[in-house]
C-alpha cells in the first residue's frame, strides 16, 4: 500500500510546476513549490504515507469545517443554519455580491469566507482568547495531536491584509445577519485559519469524520453521526471553492481545501486522507493534490457515488 | 417492506396539503394535490410500492438527467463540458443574470434551464423528429417500459408559455454559447419534459444509475459507469433546485425532482426509488415526496455520506 | 462661423484613428473609418456645416429617441413610463442581468435596448408595415425630409444577428412586461434602428428639440414641449451609453449617438446639431464626433450647466 | 414673489403626511414631519422665502457635492475622476454588489456612499481634524454664514450605525481603490454629514453653483467655473438617489437631497434654492419638498431642459 502511495506521489510530483503558492501573505509565499505529501488513517487501523507527509502548513479554509462542527455542537443545527445556508453558490469565496443581492443577507453557505465569519461569531466563550483556545482543543482532539499551534506570523498577515473579510463581516452586521463585535469575531477567524498542521493531523480528522464522529483510536465519540453527516455534504458541494461540482465528479471523495496547500479527504467508513501541496491552481485548490486524490479514489475505488 | 412503504406514505400524506401544484400551464394544474405514491426496484431483485405508484406524470426537469446521459454518450464527456459546466449554483433554475455576469457565458450546470436547453441542442439526429425519438428510446430502455410517451397537450402547452427559455436559448446564441436553431432545439427540450411516466417507471431509471449503468434486469449495460457516476453527483449538487444542499444534508441520495411533482432518486449499489407528490414546495420540489424520501432514507440507513 | 465649423473638423480629423467602426454587420463595417462631418441648424434660421456632412448613415441607436417621442404620443407620458422607467443606468446598453434582478423586471429608461424595444411595442398601427411607416414618417417630418429611407440590407442583417434583442424581448414577454408578438416588435425596432439620414437630418430633428417641438422653418408644432423635455432629458442622463455622465459633465449638451457613427445634438432654445464619424471609441460612440462637439460647446459656450 | 413662495408651501403641506422621517439615527427620527420650508437667493441680489425656513437639519448625503468640489480644488479633476467614475447608476446609494462586478471596482460616482467615502479620502490635511475643518470651513464661506457646526449627536449617531459604510470602505481597501485609514476617512465622512444648516444657507451654496463659482454678495470666485459645472451636471444624472432621472424629467433642476430632509438646488444663471422638508418618501426624498420645486419650476420657468 505504501508502494501505491509512493508511486502516485511520484507521478503527480510533476503537475507541481501547474500552479503557483499563495502570495498574498509572506508566510505562504514562502513555501516549497515542489513539495507533495499524503497520509491515510484507515478506520481498520493502519496508517500509509508517502513524500512530504510531515511538513507543516497553515490550515486556511480546511479550518472552516472545524469551525462548523464546534458551532454545531455550541448551538444546534437549527440555530447555526438559521444565521448561514447549506445550499452550494457559483459565486467565488470572497463574494460580496451575492449577500446584497439575496433577499435575507444571509451568506450561502459555511465553506464561503461570510459563512465562516458567521459559524465564528457563534462559537461560545468569554472571550476572543476562550473562543480561539476551545477551537485549538478541539482541533487537536479531532487529529489526536497536543502540539497543534496558531501559527503567530500567519495570524498577523491575515489580521493586517484582511480587508475584504472586514467588508464581508460588517455588511453582514449592518444587516444584523451578525452577531458580536466584528474584531473579535475577525480574530478568531484568523486565527483558526492560522492553525498549524501535516498530512497525519488531517488524515486523523479526515477519520473521524470517515467514522461517524467517534474517534477510531480510542472509540470515544467527539461529534454526533448528524454533524459528520453534515460536515461531509456540504465538503461534497462546497468544499473545493468554484472547483467544487468538477472535483465531486472526477473523484468523488468528501474533502476541504485551504490555500495552505493542504486538504483534508474523508471516504465514509473507509478513511481519512490528508494532502499537502502548496502549489496552487487557479481557484486556490492545491494543483498536485487534487491529482493524488485522483488516482487514489480510481486505484481503491473510493468515489461514493 | 411493503409495511414500511406505506406506514411512510400514511404518515407522509398530510405534508401535501403544505404545498400547491404547478399552475403555469393547465395540465400541471390538474394534478391531484393529495396524491402521493412511491416505487422501489432494489439491485438484489425485489420491488416495493405504496400509495398512488401508478399515476401518470410529467418528467419536467427530471428528464435533464436522462438529456445528460444522452448528451454525454452522443459527445463524449469533455465535449459536453466544454459547452456547459458542472458546479452547482445559488441562482434559480431560470435565472439568465448569471449567463450575463460571467466571463464565459455558459451556464453553470445540466440542471439549470439554461444546461438543459444546451444539453438538448447536444443530442445527436438529423431532424427534431429524430432527436425526440431518440431520447423518447433511451427513456423506454432506462425505464424497461415501451409505453412511455410524451404528453401532447403539455408539450403544445410548455411551448406557448416558454418565452423564459426562448431568452434563455437567444441568449445564449448570442454569445455563441450554443449552436443550432433555437426553435428546433426548443422543441426538443419541451418534448423531453413533457414525457409521461410513473413511479415505477422512475425507480427503473433510478436502478440503471445505482447499478452503474447496467439494467438489472437483464445484466445488459446501456451506460457507462462514469456517465452514471457524473449524473448521480450532479443529481446532489443540484438535483433538488435551490434546496439541494439542503436535501443532501438531511437525506443524503442522489435525486431529481420536476414540477410535475416527480422525484427519482437513486441509491448507489442499492435501488432505485421512484415518489409522486404533485403538491410542491416554494423551491419546485413535491413536498410530501421529500418527506417520504427522508423517513426512507432513516429507515433504511440510505444516506451516502 | 462655417471657418470655425470647418476649423474643428480639421483639428478633430486625427482622432479618427483613435476608434474603430463597428462591424458586427457587414453594413456598418463598410463606412470609411475617416469620414468626419458636422451640420448645425440654429433656432434664428442659419445652417452651418463643414467636412462629410452629406455622407449617408444608418440612425442606429438615435432613432431610439424617435420612437420614444412618437410612444409617448401614441400613449401618453404616463403609459409609457408604466412600462420602461426613466432612470440612468450602470449597466451596459444590452444588459438582460438588471432587468432580472430588478423586482419591476422593467426596463430602466427608453435608450437602453430592452427599453427601446418596449417603446417600440408601443407604436400604435394596425400592421408592423404601418407602425414602420409612421416612424419613418414622423422622422420624416421631423427632418423636414422626404427623402429618408431603411436601408433595407442593414435592416436584414441586424433581424440576422439580432439574437441578444430577441432575448430581450422574450424575457420581457415572460414577465408580462411587454405585450405585442416578438417578432413584429423586433421588425419594427430592427426597422426604425435602420432608418438612413445625413447630419443634416440630425441637425433638423435636434432643432426641433431645441424649439420645444415647433418645426423653426414653418413654426408648425408637431411634439409638445413637455415631450421635447422629457426627450433632451433623457438624453442628457443616458444618451450616450456608458459614457453619458462624462459627455454631460464635459460638454454638457443634450445629444445622443448611435453606432452607425452619428450624433444628434439639441442645444435648448439655440440649435440642433448632427456629426457623423463612423470610427468608435470602446463604448460605442463616434470618437472624433465627440471631440467634435466638446471644441463646439465650448467655442460657442453651449453647455446648459 | 414672497406671494408666489407661500402659496406653493401652503399647497404643499398636504404631502408631507405621504412619507416618514428618517429613522436610522435618534437624531433624525426627532424631525416634526409637518415642517416645510424654502429660501431662494437670486443672483440679481434678492432672497424670497416661505415656511420653515429657518429651521435646522443635517446636510446627509447634501454635503456630498461640497466634499466633490473641495476634493477637486485639493488633487485636480483628473485625480478624482481616477478614483470615482462619473456615471450615473441604477443601483441603490449604499449598493456594494456593483463595486464588485465591475472590473475596476470604482465607485461609479461621486452621489453614493461609496464614492463620496472616496472623495472624503481625498481631502487634504494633516489630521482627521483638519479635514474636517477645511470642509467645516468651506461650506462656511459657500454658505457665508460662519455659524454652521456640526451637530455632534448626529456624528456619534452616524459612527455607530455605520456598519455598511464600514463594509463599503473596506472593500474599496481590500481592492486598493481607496488610501488611507477607514477609521479616519469615515471620521471625515461622518462628520461633513452631520453639519447642520438651514434652507437658507442651501439657497446660498446654490446660489454659488448657480454663478459658476463666485460668491454673489462680494463677486469673490471661490470654485472654478468647470468645478461648478461638473457638480451641477452630476446633480442632474444623480443627486436625487433613485429618482434621479424621473426629477431631471419633470422639474429639470440641478438638485442634490439628503435624509435629513433638505434639498439644495442650483437654476444655472438664475439663482440658489433651499428646501426643507424632513417627510421623505420611499426613495429617501423629501416629499413635500420635491412638490415644491416641481410647482416653482413650473411657476418661474426654471426647467433647463
Amino acid at each position: 500500500m505504501n508502494t501505491i502511495f509512493s508511486s502516485i506521489i511520484e507521478e503527480s510530483k510533476k503537475y507541481t510546476s501547474n500552479g503557483n503558492v499563495a502570495s498574498y501573505i509572506p508566510e505562504l509565499s514562502k513555501a516549497n513549490p515542489n513539495d507533495l505529501g499524503i497520509y491515510a488513517v484507515t478506520l481498520d487501523g493502519n496508517e500509509y504515507f508517502a513524500g512530504d507527509y510531515d511538513k507543516k502548513f497553515t490550515l486556511q479554509s480546511i479550518s472552516k469545517i472545524i469551525t462548523l462542527m464546534l458551532a454545531i455542537m455550541d448551538n444546534g443545527e437549527q440555530k447555526v443554519f438559521s444565521y448561514v445556508g447549506a445550499e452550494p453558490t457559483g459565486d467565488s469565496f470572497n463574494s460580496i455580491a451575492s449577500l446584497e443581492v439575496k433577499s435575507l443577507h444571509k451568506p450561502y453557505n459555511p465553506m464561503i469566507n461570510a459563512g465562516a465569519i458567521l459559524t465564528s461569531s457563534l462559537i461560545l466563550g468569554n472571550s476572543v482568547e476562550e473562543k480561539i483556545k476551545r477551537i485549538l482543543d478541539f482541533t487537536r482532539k479531532l487529529a489526536d495531536n497536543n502540539d497543534i499551534q496558531i501559527n503567530e506570523s500567519t495570524y498577523l498577515s491575515e489580521k493586517e491584509t484582511g480587508d475584504r473579510n472586514r467588508a464581508l463581516a460588517y455588511f453582514m452586521k449592518s444587516y444584523n445577519s451578525m452577531e458580536g463585535d466584528v474584531d473579535e469575531i475577525l480574530d478568531v477567524y484568523f486565527s483558526h485559519c492560522s492553525m498549524e498542521a501535516t498530512c497525519k493531523d488531517m488524515a486523523r480528522i479526515g477519520a473521524v469524520l470517515a467514522n461517524d464522529g467517534v474517534l477510531p483510536w480510542n472509540r470515544k465519540r467527539i461529534v454526533s453521526k448528524e454533524i459528520c453527516r453534515i460536515t461531509k455534504t456540504i465538503m461534497v458541494t462546497c468544499g473545493l471553492y468554484d472547483a467544487s461540482g468538477e472535483f465531486a465528479i472526477h473523484i468523488g471523495i468528501p474533502a476541504k481545501s485551504g490555500v495552505g496547500g493542504g486538504i483534508l479527504a474523508a471516504v465514509p467508513k473507509k478513511m481519512g486522507i490528508g494532502v499537502y501541496g502548496p502549489s496552487l491552481d487557479a481557484k486556490g485548490n492545491s494543483v498536485a493534490g487534487i491529482h493524488v486524490l485522483k488516482q487514489l479514489s480510481e486505484k481503491l475505488d473510493l468515489n461514493i457515488f
